[in-house]
């Protein structure tokens, strides 16, 4: 999480010397006992440099967390009083497994924007759509499997493929999005050196962290060319609804119900704090997550649920889902007309919707290596490795919109751009700027979101 | 989830018929894909019988469901205002992975009652102790792994270990708890043939479900053992501030920092819609939960944390759990109570803590094939079955006393009483009772919690 100023992140930064002065040793009785899997399992190296980058001096372009001041607390207060005075024998106890049904009813009305017709029982509710992606990845990945997954992707959902031990392959995009022509090269190479994808990861709306979106016209194909070679497609679509012109595109599980895992989330369109996400399932692969659900926290939050059906069912959520539009839009001219003023030697896309823009740093400068002196300069960011399952994309950087405010996100570019300046003067006096250790970019966490 | 009228509950028990209806087919397409884990996720037979134990014309004396009737909502109901209103910003936003630094304290502070000494960087916050469970599973275990667990068990906690394809080996216990000696040989046994034991699973207090609990002598002993076998003991404390008489037992915890993993939970003391439970760890150990909790579902709910933060410094939580006692205390009376008087050819415990009795049933008779014609007859209660790995525990059934009123208790025993004498007049006829389909229980879900 970042740049939420306050005691408590303040603290966080300090508390593992306490803690490691406190018991004396930071060796590790255990370390013959993980599971395989847990040795893939690293800080990134960058996380303790985001514990710098959380102090309110430095201006955040990294993090990934809503912008929430526009919400209407007092009336959401209301609502959770509400909840727990009048429904707390429910709102308190267990749930479902799979959910409540209330909610997966209204899920089905928030989905119908993109052209989803599903059954409520075709729903699964998550903890946030990370756990969806944790239970997708359960259910369908052995170690070794391939998931195929656009280049760059989100670091959150490389971080369960490697969790569960898959190989990441991934395939090129360009301003419209996944390019099909590519997906079916890769699918045909790994079909033919027998490699089991067992299904393709895509982000198709204002992807995270390239800001782009899988045109219209491509949709069909990519879902045709899956199809062909039986991988299942994933589709997690937690901006889709944050376009800033026109009306929302078509999701691709409304083209097609069998062969489309669907993941959404209320964490962008209303809040994260309650961690209500979901997945929409053809009916064998939904009982398989709920047993996993189960499995893994006996049912989401009730309180949560309910807290967010009463949201839905009270106060305008198509408002406040506009509202955020215009908020985000207004950043995202903030950060491009910046960009455009202080690193025009850099280039960039222009995201229509979304939190993020994803840009290519001058030749030979390392996004990575950069942002130690980045964090000095008091300005913050993900460097493109973060976003690869093989260390590429040290020449890309991700800046988020979503959360500092225009004046922030003018400041920050302004820092930025006289940090790369500082490098550009190195790389020609010495060839290269200097490095951090440090491979690939490990499970960053929350903070990058 | 047992015992909730009202139409949810009752929609839940038909909807897969009509979905099924909806989509004209239950065939997979994806039934190959599946990872090798996912095969061992069975629905158990027992849960469409648990969606017609439901009703509440059943008395169930099924359910794990703390009876939260005593709560006050209209308190509960001001916090969960206060946090949203006066701490939305913080409350509907990401939070750490680790959980809120101020609820980690708290948690310092509940534990201190069992006579643990922790640090709040020890204390990993997660969505349920089940999701502890789940985690702490996932880092220690490879497939064929050994964990070592009471006979009977805890049925989410083997649900887990199957989930991790791990053997789980049982070691019988007395009323006394884990019998030392017993442990002591299955490691010895376990050691000789080179099996690989992660951790001792073990539930010390009040036991789920065999109601029994670990006596304050053995603590030692059984730590001593496990240690002299490298052996990580896993303690799940969900019941241990709920003993009818006397001071909590001091935890295994208390006894040793670096040998024990502890896992803690609001849901019986507090409530479970929150989802709010822990585990302390190691330095090490916790590092790797905290990322393993990360890419499973980012953070633990803001909302969910802060309201239970608030909930401990304003309301008088030890009084809260003092009632909750005496209620449970009542409830165990009336099970014991009626069991003497309508079923004195079965025998069982006399728990002093907890939700749950472990009845055995008269020679010859089988709880398993029994639990329909108890449905039936309007009475529910969970197979002794659920509660091992290997499908032993036929003879045994669990009654919980937790939710129904001492009353409705009563009433369900006698019912039960009356399909016992049924059954025993069937094995007199014909040698035995009539047999339903199927084998071991597997994953009976948030019903049986």
């Amino acid at each position: 999480m970042t740049e939420q100023p306050g005691p408590e992140r303040e603290t966080a930064g300090h508390l593992p010397t306490s803690s490691a002065a406190a018991h004396g040793t930071r060796l590790d009785p255990w370390l013959g006992a993980y599971a395989d899997r847990t040795h893939g399992m690293r800080a990134s190296e960058i996380r303790a440099l985001f514990a710098v980058a959380n102090r309110p001096e430095v201006v955040s372009l990294a993090g990934g967390m809503p912008y929430l001041d526009g919400l209407p607390l007092d009336v959401l207060g209301e609502i959770a009083q509400r909840v727990v005075a009048t429904r707390g024998l429910q709102a308190l106890q267990y749930g479902s497994g799979q959910g409540d049904e209330t909610l997966r009813e209204q899920i089905l009305e928030v989905m119908r924007l993109e052209g989803i017709d599903a059954h409520p029982d075709d729903v699964v509710v998550t903890t946030g759509s990370q756990q969806a992606l944790d239970l997708v990845t359960r259910i369908f990945i052995n170690p070794g499997d391939v998931v195929v997954a656009e280049a760059p992707s989100y670091v959150g959902a490389l971080g369960v493929f490697r969790a569960y031990q898959a190989d990441v392959v991934h395939v090129p995009i360009d301003a419209e999005g996944l390019i099909p022509e590519e997906l079916e090269s890769t699918l045909a190479a790994l079909s033919a050196a027998g490699r089991p994808v067992k299904f393709l990861y895509t982000v198709p709306n204002f992807h995270n962290p390239a800001g782009v979106s899988l045109s219209v016209e491509r949709r069909p194909r990519v879902l045709e060319i899956a199809r062909r070679y039986g991988v299942l497609v994933l589709e997690d679509n937690p901006y889709g609804l944050l376009g800033f012109d026109g009306e929302p595109r078509a999701a691709m599980r409304s083209m097609d119900a069998d062969g489309v895992l669907y993941l959404g989330s209320f964490s962008k369109t209303f809040a994260p704090g309650y961690r209500v996400g979901w997945v929409v399932a053809p009916h064998a692969v939904r009982e398989k997550l709920v047993l996993a659900s189960e499995s893994a926290i006996l049912c989401p939050s009730n309180a949560s649920q309910i807290a967010i059906s009463t949201y839905l069912s009270t106060c305008d959520w198509r408002g406040q889902i506009k509202s955020y539009r215009e908020m985000y839009r207004e950043r995202r001219d903030a950060m491009v007309g910046a960009l455009a003023e202080h690193l025009p030697e850099a280039s960039w896309n222009v995201p229509d919707g979304g939190f993020y823009t994803w840009v290519r740093l001058p030749d030979g400068l390392d996004a990575k290596d950069m942002l130690p002196r980045a964090v000095t300069a008091r300005v913050a960011y993900v460097p493109g490795t973060a976003f690869y399952y093989d260390g590429a994309g040290s020449d890309h950087m991700r800046l988020s919109f979503c959360y500092p405010t225009p004046e922030r996100i003018r400041e920050g570019v302004r820092r930025l751009a006289s940090v790369v300046a500082g490098e550009r003067e190195l790389v020609e006096l010495f060839g290269t700027s200097a490095s951090v250790p440090g491979d690939v970019v490990q499970a960053p966490g929350p903070d990058v979101a």
